[in-house]
């Protein structure tokens, strides 16, 4: 039973899921279609590429991801599909897929350009039902994705600051807001001095943490605590709410770690 | 495998939607239950009805949509069934599934009248649970819909304000808006007055839109657009925003279209 | 075909649901996984396990039903399997299943302690992920519960208020707000008086209530009724409106019930 995925930011009180269903189940039947998140913030492409690397790694070979945030529909950015380490990503060429595509081992782009596999009418403001969709289909009935149409050798990318360090501190920032309110940040477990969890100092705008916790539990009710997420990265929370709105925190936000002096 | 669609005002923190599937899944075991949407707006009729057409359509002939929009739930309405065009709607007779009858080249309705396909005991206030889950499972196992109770020859319609028009101008009105903010109106590509897109004059509130454009992106950023929407009608946009909160406007708000002069 | 349930309150605008079902998609592609609830409160497992208990019970034997709502998640709370009446359920033993559990004919609960059925690494803030989904996964392919760890003879139970009475009234509380803002209370239909339901006054914060409705049309547009809910608990609602809003009643909201005097 071929795996079909949905990524939106459509919501969940309109249409424009249910019609993208209705064209897969209608060209595919034996499909199953899989809702990861229709709650994608509206028109935020970069919140869309975390959740999607977030979720899509544990599926399996084969698995094809519909993802739709797509500001520019029906404009400038291409439609594509790209393979990551053998699962199919298909939706606009706007840097939805760019982190998928980085943490893979090999991918290969292709731009859809071979209109015989798209709906009989395309709207220009709904390529989710009209092209990515009954190009889902036709991949989930065996078609290969060379057959989509022309190789698209530079897929946009996302442009993420890297880490600045000196010799006392790392200097990264936050670039993802989950719905519990946590801050996941840039810097990675393996970018953390080599030093003892207990010693590091992480500065978020005017909260200074001591130490790394291993659980939310490991903080006072209430309290601000850094971790390592469950994506390996450095994440700010604070123990039973929100680190978005008790500390300020917003995508962007400076993050800065010292060893203790 | 038998395909069943649920599209609710339940929301997704209670267990009102699992208690339908349960129903489903203990009923008819082979079914594919799939999510169309359970965050239309609370008791908002109207609302379902658009969402409901504009996703059904697409399903393949033999689909049973589920729809629970039912706020006078063991009143005076009475439950439901609708056939149109193959495809299969079952939820009460409140005008919910009227758009989509509407636009079936032929429907056929029947109230619900024969008990031994709900559930054995019924409570006044969860039919979705209690007779029409079970009644959509019996379809899904194979009943034929003049089993389930007697014909119901003039369902609940939704009353819609015709367009007006004179010499200079259509008057319409704002009929939807969906969870991006987009205002979808009752003009329909083909009521357009017969000149160039870019010169008709579209006047919404106090705002006046020149020219359709064809995507989001032909509009600068934060800027009122009206264009052609993926169910064909004049949709007012905001790129990358919310025309609803940007320009004020509900459903009901008056819409003017003028060819230039 | 196994069924697997979900119900967290991760939300749907990340991908931590994505990733529990990737999980389970790839040790069980045979499985049906089944959205019950994702926008549970954040953190409020009372609120999760009343939701559960309304779904659950609806589902066939040998149902698994996956359950995370676990701010403790990597402390000091232990992972568990609980299966009640035939049906599984896997998640935190911090109260969430202990409804389910309290409703069942028969229950048995085992501490998952056999980490080689959970995923290779387990991240301490993601135990959905990383150890009850591959365990609901192994259950669904054919293993026994006995074999994913230790007995749990007292799993953790929710406390909840006992009614009080008197000779005149009945005193109980609201223990459930759902998403329409109906007040759910924790009196059941067999511990109303012995008297005409239209005799009974029910007062709730400033407001008292003339006697109990069928259903909500009963009540005039806007007001206040009581009703026996689908769960046959009192339940307060508003016509066409949220209790919980006009009322202003939250969780713990005393009842009182008195027999017209």
């Amino acid at each position: 039973m071929p795996l079909i995925t949905l990524t939106t930011d459509f919501g969940l009180r309109d249409g424009y899921v249910g019609a993208m269903k209705g064209v897969l189940y209608s060209r595919c039947p034996q499909a199953q279609v899989v809702d990861l998140a229709h709650l994608i913030p509206a028109h935020d492409v970069i919140h869309g590429a975390f959740a999607l690397s977030h979720a899509t790694q544990f599926f399996p070979v084969g698995t094809i991801h519909i993802g739709v945030i797509d500001p520019g529909v029906g404009g400038r950015r291409v439609p594509m599909c790209v393979e990551c380490d053998g699962q199919y990503f298909v939706g606009p060429d706007n840097g939805l897929f760019a982190i998928c595509a980085h943490q893979a081992k090999q991918w290969r782009a292709y731009q859809l350009t071979k209109t015989e596999y798209f709906c009989d009418t395309v709207s220009p403001t709904f390529h989710g039902r009209d092209i990515f969709a009954p190009v889902a289909a036709h991949l989930a009935n065996g078609l290969r994705i060379e057959a989509l149409g022309v190789p698209l050798p530079q897929p946009t990318r996302l442009e993420f600051p890297e880490l600045t360090s000196d010799d006392d501190s790392i200097q990264g920032e936050v670039v993802y807001i989950d719905s519990f309110g946590n801050a996941v940040t840039n810097i990675h477990r393996e970018n953390l001095p080599n030093t003892k969890p207990q010693q590091l100092r992480i500065a978020v705008d005017a909260c200074e943490i001591q130490g790394l916790v291993t659980t939310y539990e490991d903080a006072a009710a209430g309290a601000p605590l850094a971790l390592i997420s469950s994506v390996e990265l450095l994440e700010i929370a604070v123990r039973d709410g929100s680190a978005a709105d008790t500390l300020g925190l917003t995508r962007g936000s400076p993050v800065r770690i010292a060893t203790q002096g």
